[in-house]
């Protein structure tokens, strides 16, 4: 039988056969031993996919929840990703999320609940881990910068502050931003970055199920339906954007938050696996408002930190401008450059803003577990850790 | 065995065994032959579910393309329904949309697509019969009023207008609107009525596949996916709000656009059979604005004149108002009322708009086929045929 | 306003406005109390919505679990039927699941998950009420009828046994089967009475998401997916199929399985909300085997004693034969006859066995909460309680 | 920016960085130039997915109807893969299917629908070119090959009696099988391999709706329903078996069909993007029937000769057996090895044939484009072209 056939599986994948890795940033050279808090959910699991060839980083420990503890990674978790589960971890054990079992760690990936994510985030960061978190709990915090990777990686620069609090050397706790902030933020920053001060933003989102987690949605609610209600959803998307487009104090020991630019969001959840659609609508302060085109050449030249840093899992693109009318749609472009680009198309005049267009992010990967591998990668870079 | 066991199906199915059918205006004690174009499409069946146990329409003459003409209705029509076809429809003979088969019709409802709408309903017209339309083809008309019905039936007043200049004394044309337009025209016109002219109308629609027709929306377009673009529907929503919100002239000749609204729509199709869903923001013209509770009691409280008239498929309450979160959801709350009313929930205040709330209503009944057949109800009452 | 609008909606519905009820056997004279364990859940919101217009059924106790006792059936339940809740049952008081709530009950309905009905249902049982199940719990009990009630209602024979073991007068306990039980066993009894005994029968099922109940399947598990597999499903088809097929011994004292039937079930889950369509094999006994035609005669002619009885939830026809190639179809088909009759077609020769065909079934009217109010209707009509 | 950041994609993707094809067969050195006809349609959308990084064959001319001639790729398509278009397909232009505009190629693979694939793919041969077809025209020709490629490449023995025939040196016709029937003659053909002449065989399946091309099925058909009837599909499952697990004759002129072997299918349409899930009964010849445990074991060890050649689209194992409950899942599973593998789960004991499992396959990769392209691999291993 032949040798390797599992490894020609790429060449019916998308990418090209001799496809070359970004030469590493001198800090990629290390290997990274990474902890996954909250392995067997829906984030976790996804950061095990899209860590299970990474260059430099390597999973290391796994933990869960005392139910899982002891188990093996296959016997704790119900596996729902597309992909078949990795072999490596599926006789990994599990640990509790106590920060004595993650010491090896240099640094720790949350998928844990609001719920429990808390305590158990502040044991890693006292035991001197770098902790990238997906759960909402210290997004407003004023020590805690808020960062999606393709747009705010300059908010890293509170760090050194952060662990001076904290009187740590090593350790510091970032937060990324809530799935249905971070797909319309990346536009959003490229249209402020270009035309300044955004008077008023409007969204309203369609998004996946996958974001409820699992079991998550019951079918009951969604097929032949859609629920126009998440709980805490609007809010979070309402304040989020204002620290995350936000700067930083000139010492860098505060941010300072959007204070003109209203905000209002409306949140809808419908039956689509992944990747959140959301409708946006945009005023500008700048009179005359840019047109069209201008708005479409801005978003399609834009480019962040991650891509020149030349972080791995950093886009091609940040965000994809698509001409066709009935584009991006979810099933189609929620994997445009892995799922950490943002689609965007429809980009059109308003009524009653001065234009608007419909954006698309995929939830899992830039929307939580992307995020949080890409914002390690430009921590990384910079020399953070 | 048994009687008419069916007949007991009606215990089965939210209605009381000793209901009354309201005592019908003096006109309704004739009896109505109804013709119907376009009798084998989504519409067009529909016309038929709804018609088939009316106190005083009776469906005499079925009609349909040349295909279809000279079979039976069982023969030529995919039944997408989901209540059984009629018995009493299974064997009657398709026609051609021509007026000469429409003679003995007092009345001639349109399902007709639009590409062959327009010169069929100015035939049935011109032989002088009443026709209400579904097709969008005489919506922008100068002389035809587009109504919804449990909004602007005040519009039927144009009809001597209309008469006079076709000659005629008995036949008329009344288109009703686009079904996502006629969701939210019945709770702005509400507000409307109650707080005076309204400044801003944003609108995000989730509409049902149903909307596009069979065999319409390819299923591999919408399954675990959604649609961010309807051909032409953005602009059907914002122009056929400023016509229905909109007065007649003080001679009853030409139609009072909305002139300072403005109005802007998205529109996506979403997977759901039936019902479509839309996120409606609201800036009033009034200072201060009305309060949230203001604006749920008006909504509450808002009656038409299809009730007042006793119209036997009027709504009990033109518009239902939900206080649950999470309310309203097409697939269980689009047949309140029997698909005639419009359900409204989430009112609450927004940061760029006054309010914002979510509107649902079933696009098929007074969507389409039930504004017809309403208007229809509502045009006899007033003795216009 | 009009006076009693939503009354005139059942012209909308299906049914004749003059229809008559069936003149109800003496014993239905009487006014029945009803109470209904588990009337919080999916099972048991049917309950109320199939019997909220019932003759002679009255809804007078509702139980639930601890958790509810006490709160408004409102405040206590998660509505999911798309039918709105009646109001007369908004405002009743869920009381626990306990015999001293339900004395004044003629009847005693249960919708109980099997891991508390057990003993909750022998409670009520030893109260001296009569018990219709939808539990598992004692469907294998040795001195409890298995009836599903257009098919072997001559099980009720064996009550006065069941009472005398428990010194009872009034109260005895009769189970429904399994939804996916029911809709086979209709056809295959039409089958079994005319053509003698079924030498092989296989089944594969597709059945719908509200078979789990409420939260049951998660999205994640049924949007673009099929689940294989339903604990304890297949085995319980298997079983059920030959009690329910079988007769009673001669002194009505035990039950006589079927011995020589072999049947054979897989069960899947596909992503259908009500409605459980199954594709059946069957070998006769008898040689040569019926032919086809033959087959959907007797389909076709099937009645059974719910129908003589005169029962009020007794379907016109307990199986409707389709000749359409593509039907039954769940969402077109699953409510013929108000959900109380199994839709069959396909019928038509194989290459294995003598034929096959596709029958449907409603899981929660037949299914479910149909059974146990038809059960109900008949024990009523035999005098039974 | 960095330089080539998509490649790095390939890490985030189940494949390892160092991955390395197996080195080809000698035929491979060469460089194929691919035509394909029905470029534009699901097929033909999935060949250029599957090729666009094929180790030896290029896509070299694009045929499609004459509506699409002329236009590049990009215009004449409606891209309904969830793999962005591949930038070198885009600004190619479409042919008509005429053997002149495809004289390069030295192997064309056709995705044609059968009303037309019929005289066009003659064409092809004549003009002495291997034509790999989808088309169901051929299947049943008493001279052409019905090849699965991981069970009967054996077939390819018929090529030269075929060719000479036709009087050619080069060109040959071979087809694969249906969707629905390559997913069950994987297993089936394991097991008739290691046990013997299968005495019956039953089969129900649960189909996804990409079988149907695009449009294909109506939304309105599949939500919230399945469609238990694919027109002709039965009959080719029952068909095709018997050509693809029987021989050919001694003198390589004529195929064996099998004739002892019985075979019954049903077929249903369900709300799935991808992958077919079938029910599949097996009643052995030999006696005792092999244990479950043995079925099982045959299964996971099953080899075949594209694996053997070294086919670089040869699946790691054709087939995988799942041990969990509830699997294999579509939306889980159908990928596994990239497509061309077998998934198969709940292999137990039945109750009326031997034993029963199920299986899943990718309908258009092992069941359609990569079932042409694997085919062509082994006929190029195999010096035939
Ligand atoms: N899904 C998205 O799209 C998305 C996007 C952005 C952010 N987020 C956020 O990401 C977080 C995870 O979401 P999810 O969707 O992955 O949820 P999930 O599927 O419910 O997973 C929760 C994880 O937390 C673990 N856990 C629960 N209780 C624990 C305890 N007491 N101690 C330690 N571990 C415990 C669980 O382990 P066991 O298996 O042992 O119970 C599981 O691994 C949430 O904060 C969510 O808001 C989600
Ligand atoms: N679906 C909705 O929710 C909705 C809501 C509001 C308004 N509308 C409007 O209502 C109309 C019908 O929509 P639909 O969804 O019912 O479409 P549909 O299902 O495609 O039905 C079209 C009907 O038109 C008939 N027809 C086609 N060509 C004809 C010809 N040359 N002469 C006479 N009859 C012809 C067809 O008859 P054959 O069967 O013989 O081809 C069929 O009965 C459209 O104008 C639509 O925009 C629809």
């Amino acid at each position: 039988m032949s040798g390797n056939v599992e490894a020609d599986s790429k060449f019916r994948r998308a990418t090209p056969i001799t496809s070359k890795i970004n030469t590493p940033t001198m800090a990629a050279q290390k290997e990274y031993k990474v902890g996954i808090l909250g392995a067997t959910g829906t984030v976790g699991q996804r950061f095990i996919v899209l860590l299970q060839n990474h260059p430099y980083m390597k999973i290391h420990t796994l933990g869960a929840s005392s139910r899982s503890a002891g188990k093996t990674y296959k016997e704790a978790t119900r596996w729902t990703q597309a992909i078949q589960m990795p072999a490596f971890v599926k006789e990994m054990q599990i640990y509790e999320c106590k920060s004595e079992h993650f010491k090896e760690c240099d640094v720790v990936f949350s998928g844990l609940d609001h719920d429990v994510a808390g305590p158990i985030e502040i044991d890693m960061l006292k035991a001197n881990i770098p902790v990238f978190s997906n759960a909402k709990n210290y997004r407003r915090d004023e020590t805690c910068p808020l960062i999606v990777p393709t747009v705010n990686t300059s908010h890293f620069d509170l760090i050194p502050h952060q662990r001076s609090l904290h009187g740590l050397d090593k350790g510091f706790l970032v937060t990324n931003a809530n799935c249905s902030t971070t797909g319309i933020v990346v536009p959003l920053k490229a249209l402020q970055d270009a035309f300044g001060e955004l008077a008023q933003i409007n969204i309203v989102t369609m998004q996946a199920i996958s974001g409820a987690g699992y079991p998550g949605v019951p079918s009951l609610d969604i097929i032949d339906n859609l629920v126009p209600f998440i709980g805490g959803e609007e809010d979070k998307i309402e304040w989020e954007t204002n620290k995350i487009l936000g700067g930083l104090s000139a010492d860098n020991k505060s941010f300072d938050y959007l204070k003109n630019t209203k905000v209002a969001a409306q949140c809808n959840r419908v039956a689509v696996i992944d990747g959140h659609t959301e409708c946006v609508q945009v005023t500008f302060a700048q009179r005359p408002a840019p047109s069209v085109e201008e708005v479409k050449r801005v978003l399609r030249e834009y480019t962040c930190e991650a891509q020149s840093l030349n972080c791995p899992s950093a886009p091609k693109h940040a965000i994809h401008v698509f001409e066709e009318n009935d584009r991006p749609q979810p099933r189609l472009d929620r994997d445009v450059d892995g799922g950490y680009a943002v689609a965007v198309g429809r980009v059109r005049e308003d009524k009653v803003f001065d234009i608007k267009f419909v954006a698309l992010s995929h939830n899992t990967v830039i929307g939580a577990a992307g995020s949080g591998i890409l914002n390690a990668e430009v921590a990384i870079a910079k020399g953070l850790f």
